[in-house]
């Protein structure tokens, strides 16, 4: 199995994400190809001992897609971008799924341009791991791809979710929830009410309506399907609650304990708390839809991060996710199983 | 001033509702009329030393409207509810604000059916107060009234929260900001492509884009404009990130200290962590558009959640909010100055 990383659009410099891409590779067996400025990635290679052209490959791109780019037109005019390298290897078929920490909408622009969609899928979705109480994480898509979504589309959220689940988390038969502003039938608003009426008519394992609030608390179904838009408000919304809390817990705590001992035993707990909830810390969100495996990872990955990125992107190649999805890029015809 | 409180609607019985009516009543010197069951009633009056017809008024109703039923029917068939004789009282200008724990979308349903729009508004909104680190509030608007949204809609909900901003709680000349999914302009769907440049044509503080990530830590704007499907999904998305963290922290807490004195310690910082971020703590969320002053309280309202509720529609009152917004209810011509 080969995974190529874009080394070049995150907010971590390259070298961090080539460790990162170094540890995980050798840790799991897998070639990595990095896209990106050659020099900066061989003298990572050099300095850890390895050589391109083995376990390890360079792909060069002299261009980056920033953080602000104008999605669309960057992919148009930076033709030699290490994201537009990175996804014409896919396309090629030298390797298995991409991983990039750049853009998100200008990995999901770039995808729909060089991969193009599943045939029969109207829209793709970004999938992204929700921590639970419970332990076990759901998935929420979409969380950005498709801002202005039909009812049709998040029927294929769901679809293309559940297929997830199953296929590379191993969940049998998976539960579909939709994320919606009450918990009856009829509630939201009429694109709900439609997706609603779809949905409990389609093959999909449909539990009903999902309330924000219930979520990461408890685990009302395996898949949570939102428009892109609203999606992404969720996603961070709770991320903004998350944060909140821990900085006035933090406060709070200094004050009261009125002595480093308290902060000392509250860093663990702040630690763990974090890592469970962070977005960040929890690796990947699998572009689901387009015509090959392809893995957003958080602008702010660090090295660590982005292993946790390249390991969600294995572990869709391992379970055959293109294959059970219908991608038709050539890679998968051949390794896919 | 009078304050019609509907007590039979919420999660609370009644009794501690009126309670709470009276305390609030006696403590800012004004009236308080209870809309509900009358024996009930009257034998919380009369075991607090009070009685009706002086600074306390009943005004009986013998149907309740229940949490699940269907808003407007349930306005429709039960016109001897305490929340539709109480609208009525509105309507008639017998009080100058109508505050409720019911149902929230039976209290929009049945402010539109009693009072009628303001005139030139084209859909209502609910406003709700979120907290910040900052330490003042800003306030999100619309959360629940109108799931169906055009950019003008969404133009007049800045407009009514810039007047409630600066004339109820005394915000000079306050910012709007738009609750989006990046934070450039055309960032977002279709919808906030078209809000954003409404809202920047107008003669509103307009400062762009904010992201659901940056609020309750930080506090981009006085008001934040969402339709009122996404502005439900992020309140409800921040209390389950919340809800989720505090429960974690209590688990961590008590595994850490292995003993009950962390968790004594602890208390204190959680019930006033809870008391500034809880929705059901903070009192009412005012309904904008509607032809008279209605403030929706949580269901899970109890005593002093309830005279919080009632503290917010007084000030509305006291602001000559109505006039302010261009209600023309009989009570606010004569009272509302």
């Amino acid at each position: 199995m080969r995974i190529l990383l874009d080394v070049m659009g995150g907010d971590h410099p390259p070298e961090e994400l080539v460790k990162g891409g170094i540890e995980i590779g050798r840790h799991r067996g897998i070639e990595i190809a990095f896209s990106g400025d050659p020099e900066r990635i061989e003298s990572v290679l050099a300095e850890s001992g390895e050589q391109s052209g083995r376990t390890f490959h360079v792909v060069p791109a002299s261009e980056v897609i920033q953080m602000n780019d104008a999605p669309v037109r960057a992919i148009r005019d930076k033709s030699d971008s290490s994201l537009v390298r990175g996804l014409g290897e896919l396309k090629a078929g030298h390797v298995d799924a991409f991983v990039s920490p750049a853009n998100t909408g200008a990995v999901v622009a770039g995808s729909l341009f060089s991969l193009g969609r599943i045939r029969g899928v109207p829209r793709p979705g970004i999938l992204a791991p929700l921590p639970t109480l419970e332990g076990r994480d759901m998935y929420l898509i979409d969380v950005g791809a498709t801002a202005d979504c039909h009812a049709e589309h998040l029927v294929h959220f769901g679809r293309m979710g559940s297929t997830y689940a199953q296929e590379v988390v191993g969940i049998e038969n998976p539960t579909v929830g939709l994320l919606n502003i009450g918990g009856e039938e009829g509630k939201g608003n009429r694109l709900m009410a439609k997706t609603y009426e779809l949905l409990r008519e389609s093959d999909l394992r449909f539990v009903g309506n999902v309330e924000a609030h219930q979520l990461i608390q408890h685990r009302p179904a395996d898949i949570i399907v939102a428009d892109g838009f609203v999606g992404n408000i969720c996603l961070k919304s709770i991320e903004g609650g998350v944060s909140a809390v821990t900085s006035m817990l933090r406060q709070s705590i200094r004050r009261l304990f009125l002595s480093k001992l308290g902060a000392l035993l509250m860093k663990r707990t702040f630690a763990s708390l974090r890592a469970a909830i962070s977005y960040e810390k929890r690796g990947g969100a699998p572009l689901l839809g387009v015509n090959g495996i392809v893995v957003i990872a958080h602008g702010r990955s660090n090295a660590e991060a982005i292993g946790s990125a390249i390991d969600v992107a294995s572990r869709e190649v391992e379970a055959s996710l293109s294959e059970k999805l219908g991608v038709t890029s050539p890679r998968s015809d051949h390794h896919g199983g």
